[in-house]
């Protein structure tokens, strides 16, 4: 499949709803469709960026036009239309693009949970003989099966992220501070032509147990565990890969903790494949949780791919049916409070006949 | 005044509005009146904070309980409501705690340019007499005057990426490529406390006539002009403050236009006092850039806070009355397509005489 699937996959499933359009608008949308990301859309709110989709006919991109070098280089849609922030509305702008793609007055699918209030008022007030409809589940369904173009990019940098946290805290040890470790990581992240660490975990010692531990100025200290988090972009797609290292030697209980983990990480990884059910993957490691005594995290798996956290995820709710394409981080982790936390997380393709590990964790690591 | 009085003055506004409650879910609303920033509400979207306040009674925050600590922590508000991930819908979480706080049935005001079609229909539906109103306009007009300990943030920070620009752009030289000017940067950033740099702009050569121009492997040469602009934030305020270099001795065309912006940004600062209008700023740099046969930026000012772009902006549409304990960036900037891109950047506070200069551009750099 090429980059284009997206697109004629896409249409084909707004066909099947009986819609005319998509009307995307969310950063995370916009990308998968146009592949493009206009760098200011996320900081500064109101420069609204539009992915026009009508089922038959020419696409289109709408987005600020300070942003065009950018949109325009990254964008696979057939038109690009740019609006001058301030001297009009990103939302008029839209309605009047959709106009002349002649599916004003159609059955038009928008994101429910990501349009606001006040964006769905004004685009009713400019096409009112339109219908809109929610299309954020079909969106989700598409983007739960990933294109080799989509599997490339999560491979190329999930890969740099685990090889990046073995050399980082290969390179730390007793005395290294987290704010230490997280630049060598930042910077190794930007080498490999990462764009940003969006949430960099980095928790040593009592702070491991803390779920989103950004890095502070405290030093590691023999016996400490050391739990770090690689959660950031490259061209649109996550990288999320976790490891856990100790300064020294463990104590029994963490090297028992952590041998447990990985047992039930290995056990998990070994079961995946088309068919098996997400709850399933979750049962067994709450099982294996609660047989140890030890707190099990609500969900132990999650979809990954423009979006950090994405169906199918692995929990007891809402059961998804693993199909080859899907991508999965598969991240077994317990948090003792006030003690140590250990994650092992990986990142798994979902194959025709099983799943292939794009990463793998390969013990717990002494620094 | 303390940080309180945000809670003070945001419920006196809301009760002048004839309102009962606010319900602000947007990230920047949530830290301004509660002082909390969940980490990962930016990341995954679904994991929705809510800041509820009441006219009279006690105030709450909604988070996910995963993020209790750093919530816990960081809110100033009575009560913190925690919701499980997945188990439980934050919507109907803030509905049955707007009951416990007995304004349910009341006139609740809501962020329309923020809260999503499908959250407000599932409040309206677990909330079926209250009335729900837009207040981004009330909201937006309150963070327009800062509190003493707002400025006070702003100003550690502010100073911290002017000292952070002079000092890295000073390490850095011919041969030096722009990430590993960015990496400096950072790296400095997170000692001076910074959480993370937003939008970092490294624009060398060309490209620093790209509006937003993130760093590549491209390295400096004689005669390019470098031009960064430090986007981050430290404690839920930017910074935002924009330099510009010359590799080597500028040009006669580089000396001249940068002599120009500094002119004119030395003139619009001189001018800037309560009373004054803020399209006559913008019209003041878009005279002189239009005298000079020079592109103006469609705006040259904005406000700054908890958000980078904020009311009041200095453009031509929709003028706003300066007043004491505005802070704005004042940054002229002309960029030269393909050939070179000129700013200079400064933060201001507007005291009741006139204006403070929380950063001073010096000149033009020469590396």
């Amino acid at each position: 499949m090429s980059a284009d699937d997206i697109l004629d996959r896409a249409r084909a499933a707004a066909q099947e709803c009986g819609l005319d359009a998509l009307v995307l608008t969310s950063p995370e949308n916009v990308a998968y469709v146009s592949g493009a990301a206009p760098p200011s859309q996320r900081t500064v709110r109101s420069r609204i960026a539009a992915a026009l989709i009508p089922c038959s006919g020419p696409t289109a991109l709408v987005a600020v036009a300070l942003e065009e070098d950018v949109v325009r280089a990254q964008s696979r849609l057939d038109q690009l239309t740019l609006y001058r922030e301030f001297e009009q509305h990103p939302v008029d702008v839209v309605a009047d693009r959709l106009r002349h793609l002649d599916v004003a007055d159609g059955r038009i699918g928008t994101e429910e949970a990501y349009m606001s209030v006040a964006e769905r008022r004004r685009l009713k007030g400019a096409l009112p003989r339109a219908s809109l409809t929610a299309v954020d589940d079909l969106l989700s369904t598409l983007r739960q099966i990933k294109t080799p173009a989509e599997v490339a990019r999560i491979r190329e940098i999930g890969r740099a992220a685990q090889r990046i946290a073995r050399d980082s805290l290969a390179d730390a040890g007793a005395g290294t501070t987290e704010r230490e470790l997280a630049h060598a990581i930042q910077e190794a992240y930007g080498a490999a032509g990462g764009d940003h660490l969006t949430m960099l975990v980095v928790g040593s010692g009592p702070r491991s147990a803390a779920v989103n531990a950004p890095p502070t100025n405290r030093a590691l200290e023999p016996g400490d565990i050391v739990r770090i988090d690689i959660i950031g972009t490259k061209g649109n797609y996550y990288s999320d890969v976790a490891r856990t290292a100790v300064v020294g030697a463990p104590t029994g209980e963490q090297q028992r903790v952590y041998d447990l983990l990985s047992e039930v990480h290995h056990s998990m990884l070994s079961e995946l494949a088309p068919g098996v059910s997400t709850s399933d993957v979750y049962g067994r490691y709450r099982a294996a949780m609660e047989a140890a005594g030890l707190p099990p995290y609500h969900f132990v798996g999650h979809g990954l791919g423009i979006s950090l956290h994405e169906e199918p995820f692995c929990r007891a709710q809402g059961s998804i049916t693993l199909q080859p394409g899907m991508v999965l981080c598969i991240e077994p982790l317990t948090l003792l409070d006030g003690r140590f936390g250990i994650q092992l997380e990986d990142e798994v393709l979902i194959t025709d006949t099983g799943c292939e590990l794009i990463t793998e964790d390969t013990g717990l690591l002494r620094i």
